[in-house]
């Protein structure tokens, strides 16, 4: 018998660019099906659950569906609390009280673990729920899916951005170092590599979380690529650490912060950056190094998007509904990659995700740990979408010199 | 009698998005006339000329113009050097040596000093020679310009990254600062105005070179934007000072590098975004705070371009041609409104914009030195180009609360 009741559906963890497509492609979905007889919204993730604090989504016009598909960030509002078994006791509480049949949770690892949580409760009480977890993160570090929907859009942000602070150094030479978001997997930072279109472009040099970081032959690296090329420039992912696994970050530095997960905060302070050119310009003795953290503008920077990512992101979230109301399975909505280039959904269980953290494989990484393979380079092409403006440069011979002859 | 020879197009300063619609705009048009019997391009500024570092450009396909043209950063390459009048008198050999009789050089109030040194010595030697100076800068400070050519994009690229910031902080909540370039003029940094859509959208502040800044205000203002909205975000010229004119970066901090120009770099090392971030969490006890450098993303970023801009950074480059051939004349071009929107192009004395900073006029700011006006909102929006993603949020009903009833 088919389930009958309201759907919630909430935003967890940090925003994409793309994140609210999957919420409208639950929305619209959802109002399709006659099992739905409601559609709300908690507001700020799990917290807008428990503290009931909830939009009856049902009541949006589509024009307005539309325009908030396309806005970056969670148009729900997010948290960054992270549910401990209590805590889903309590999400539980409230959505039996509402009557809740159906629950969507758009998020990370983090959003997959709380559903499994949810999910158990509802189990253990006989109480009929769907649970799906929608994926999204910038980060494309969710075990099971081929890549991530949020991932295409920041990816194509941090290639834009390479490809101009290329230019930029090719135009006024230097070393210059990009950090890019990525605490444990180097998937955002390796897109850089996308930029670069020339032999002698940048990035040159990309270090990634996946391989540990060795300032010794950071230096090597650096002096090798400006010797060659009178520039460097250099990807680097916040989350780079040694090889006891020590964050290169808190090895330098003090004085950090940690957030409500015990993770250390790296990103919108500048440190790592400023460490590693400060570090280039007295071992190098090189003058012009900059270092610029991508910091905040990378993860929902307006109107930077992928085509591909955004109907991805948007087909996830019709995809979760359908799974729920039409096969009746609870789990984690997941990309798989068929053919070059298309993707099909499936439905994983919560635990083959929950808490993962997918990293680089060996393939996608070079032998000497500093850039990534030909194979990283095809897997990320479609993820980018169309339209990406090329670059060009003159062709035209030199001219003969008349007082300073060679 | 016209007068028949080479040209020389040199590109000088940081780059821009648009450069390279000026450099290209020059070519094409030179192109037309027979007066004009070659176009050299020099590589890396002045520099090319002393070196005799010139391309043919003559010799390149038109296709190829087209995809240089909207190529951000200086296809010519750039340089940092400022000449003096011995330096000046140097390129002025050169340029005779080669039969030169038009020199165009792009850049910012420097290189418009340094045609001006160019044109004296060839007046003085009376080899006749048209100089011209084609505006460009990110920053806008140029004097007897409404605006500058790749200030518009560069405007769009801040207010993008702002749009999306704001959005960012409102899921999650926090204080949000971003410092963006801008030595002597808040131009750039006000643009961040341009996001704000909702009367709680940030940037809720915006501090600028133009007023002193003082900290203990800073803490006010923030304070009151933050018990207000529970989050405060915050657009910083790097170029804010106190009372005396003395940079807020070096007031609070050592260290610091200086550049050819003698000018502290204050771009690259996201020293002033750390120093405000810290010294707001110490004072305020507000735990989420983040600071972002925009630092060289801002102005190369790929694809971000407002096309109003693209369209006037062409023209000039066409201008400068038709002034210099058809009018015979020397001088800066120079970008004049008229309407709402369009503008006029006129010759301006290179005295009239060399080595002159423009700043913002007085009505532009707000009584209290930490925002832009009304009038500012309306000088920037034709800026922007067209196509900008309008942002929305859901409008729909609250649902009525079951366990917990207020």
């Amino acid at each position: 018998m088919s389930l009958i009741g309201k759907a919630v559906i909430a935003q967890g963890g940090g925003p994409t660019s793309v994140i609210n497509q999957s919420l409208v492609g639950i929305i619209e979905e959802a109002k399709k099906y006659p099992e739905i007889t409601r559609i709300y919204g908690a507001l700020h993730g799990v917290e807008g659950i428990i503290h009931e604090d909830f939009i009856d989504l049902t009541q949006e016009t589509r024009r307005n569906l539309d325009d908030v598909a396309h806005t970056p960030s969670s148009a729900l509002l997010a948290t960054r609390v992270k549910p401990d078994k209590d805590y889903c006791c309590e999400i539980f509480k409230v959505l039996k009280a509402h009557e809740i049949r159906y629950f969507f949770y758009i998020g990370g690892n983090d959003s997959s673990d709380t559903a499994r949580i949810v999910d158990e409760y509802a189990k253990a009480e006989g109480y009929r729920m769907r649970v799906i977890h929608v994926p999204k993160t910038i980060d494309n570090d969710l075990c099971t899916n081929d890549h991530t929907p949020g991932y295409g859009s920041a990816a194509r942000f941090v290639m834009q951005a390479f490809s101009g602070t290329n230019l930029d150094m090719r135009a006024l030479g230097g070393i210059y170092i990009g950090i890019i978001m990525g605490r444990n997997a180097g998937f955002l930072a390796a897109a850089a590599s996308a930029a670069k279109q020339y032999e002698d472009d940048g990035p040159h040099l990309i270090y990634l979380p996946e391989r540990p970081f060795e300032l010794d032959t950071f230096y090597k690296d650096v002096q090798e690529v400006y010797d060659r090329y009178g520039r460097c420039v250099i990807a680097v992912s916040e989350g780079i650490a040694d090889a006891n696994g020590v964050p290169i970050v808190t090895k330098y530095l003090e004085e950090l912060e940690k957030d409500a997960h015990g993770n250390t905060n790296i990103s919108g302070n500048g440190a790592l950056g400023k460490l590693l050119a400060d570090k280039l310009k007295n071992k190098l003795k090189i003058r012009r190094v900059r270092a610029d953290t991508f910091g905040y503008i990378q993860r929902c920077f307006l109107g930077c998007l992928s085509d591909t990512d955004c109907k991805e992101a948007r087909e996830v979230g019709e995809k979760a509904v359908q799974f729920s109301v039409l096969q009746e399975k609870d789990g984690s909505v997941s990309i798989r990659r068929i053919g070059n280039y298309a993707v099909q959904y499936d439905l994983v269980p919560f635990a083959a995700v929950a808490g993962l953290t997918k990293k680089m494989p060996d393939e996608f990484i070079n032998d000497s740990g500093n850039n990534v393979t030909t194979a990283f380079r095809d897997y990320l092409r479609p993820l980018l979408g169309n339209g990406i403006l090329k670059v060009a440069r003159f062709r035209a011979p030199r001219v003969e010199k008349i007082l300073y002859k060679e």
